[in-house]
């Protein structure tokens, strides 16, 4: 029987999403849940990866179980194994060619950063930028990331493949409390390329980078035009969306 | 020269406030960041301990140095030699006579209380209580801890003293996002006094103890009588205030 499961885990706590010899990744603790469950090895596969420091509300996994259990029971069962960093909030029951990477339709992230003073409390969770941020001159400079681009400005450098090109439905900022939170939505993020997105946002934001140089940073196809990566502590994968 | 301080802190990092002789506490990382800027031993006097656990934004302290330095770079200093879990907010310069604890006129706590499901990334930060909390109900008894009471019943059982008698100045509950979030504001509070108002207010929402039998536990000074001790995480030692 194959699972799809709802996860949402505390980035802080581990070396990224994904399986590394040292085991503190979410993935070795999620497949060494999965075989001490079924007492058979147990691939996890997740709708993509999270690097280290980036935490996840709405994670989605797919794996195979042979094993007669509820999804209730399942998901009673892991939460009780997992650390209390790792928490399974649903698990359902999917074909058994339902692919939790390749049938992604969309994906959320949220990205929060502290304009008020360093907040010692939160430094795991909300970048400390610690500076005004202007949101209006943001909010039109976050606009052009809407719609199908070549993203490949503002990937990792080291990030080769054949095709760079993604499309962000949304992408909004909003302002609560000294927190802005960034929100974008698309049908496929490469690696960085949120972090890239906010640190260019940034870099505009402190007169490095303006607004008209957008759409050539686009053309560039240039790494090294794009502003920095903000940092990992900010993000948040927020919602994975299937058909 | 006596100072006073501003300190925020993550109480989740350090083993509660008051010095320990294994040094992981809040006293001993300021006190030992002030022995090493000032190459003497110096003594640093809160507002009052914080249990472990519990979180501090407007912690306040005094200490007396005897160096030529501006607040501003005594701030900077500070910060520069802490660890990014503490944060010095503001020092001023304040009288030789004024003493952190015995000068407080008042202090404010907040309690943060999850009534949505689990979330593994704030567990260290807000109650994860993970239930409905009937916030007109909890309105209604948090009503009846305000003004002068004595406190025997709310505090510590070992908590031995000639006078238990605080005054609640405000008490205030309000719901955003499925945070709860609870606020005191009181002339004093005893060790645990917030945590088992807290308690108390959730075996009500329970119904384990009805709004009617809060005036007999006040009367009865008997810690057995009122609520549990809700857990540290919750708890944020949010103002101090002085004359």
């Amino acid at each position: 029987m194959r699972y799809l499961a709802t996860v949402s885990y505390d980035g802080s706590k581990y070396n990224g999403y994904q399986k590394q010899p040292d085991g503190n990744t979410i993935q070795n603790q999620l497949e060494n849940c999965l075989e001490r469950l079924s007492s058979s090895p147990v691939s996890v596969v997740a709708s993509g990866r999270t690097d280290r420091g980036v935490h996840a509300i709405g994670q989605r996994i797919h794996f195979d179980l042979d094993m007669n259990i509820t999804c209730d029971k399942l998901k009673m069962a892991m939460n009780s194994m997992l650390s209390d960093s790792i928490y399974i909030r649903d698990i359902q029951e999917v074909p058994n060619d339902f692919h939790a990477r390749y049938n992604v339709k969309c994906k959320k992230y949220i990205y929060k950063i502290n304009t008020s003073e360093y907040n010692p409390i939160m430094k795991d969770y909300i970048y400390q930028y610690n500076k005004h941020l202007d949101i209006d001159l943001l909010s039109r400079a976050l606009k052009l990331f809407i719609g199908e681009h070549d993203f490949k400005s503002f990937t990792s450098a080291d990030d080769i493949r054949d095709n760079y090109v993604r499309t962000i439905m949304s992408a909004s900022i909003v302002s609560l409390d000294d927190i802005v939170s960034i929100e974008l939505v698309g049908t496929g993020f490469l690696r960085y390329m949120v972090r890239n997105i906010v640190g260019t946002l940034i870099d505009i934001n402190e007169g490095k980078i303006d607004i008209s140089d957008i759409e050539n940073i686009f053309v560039s196809r240039d790494r090294t035009k794009a502003g920095k990566t903000a940092p990992a502590q900010g993000l948040y994968l927020e919602e994975v969306f299937y058909e």
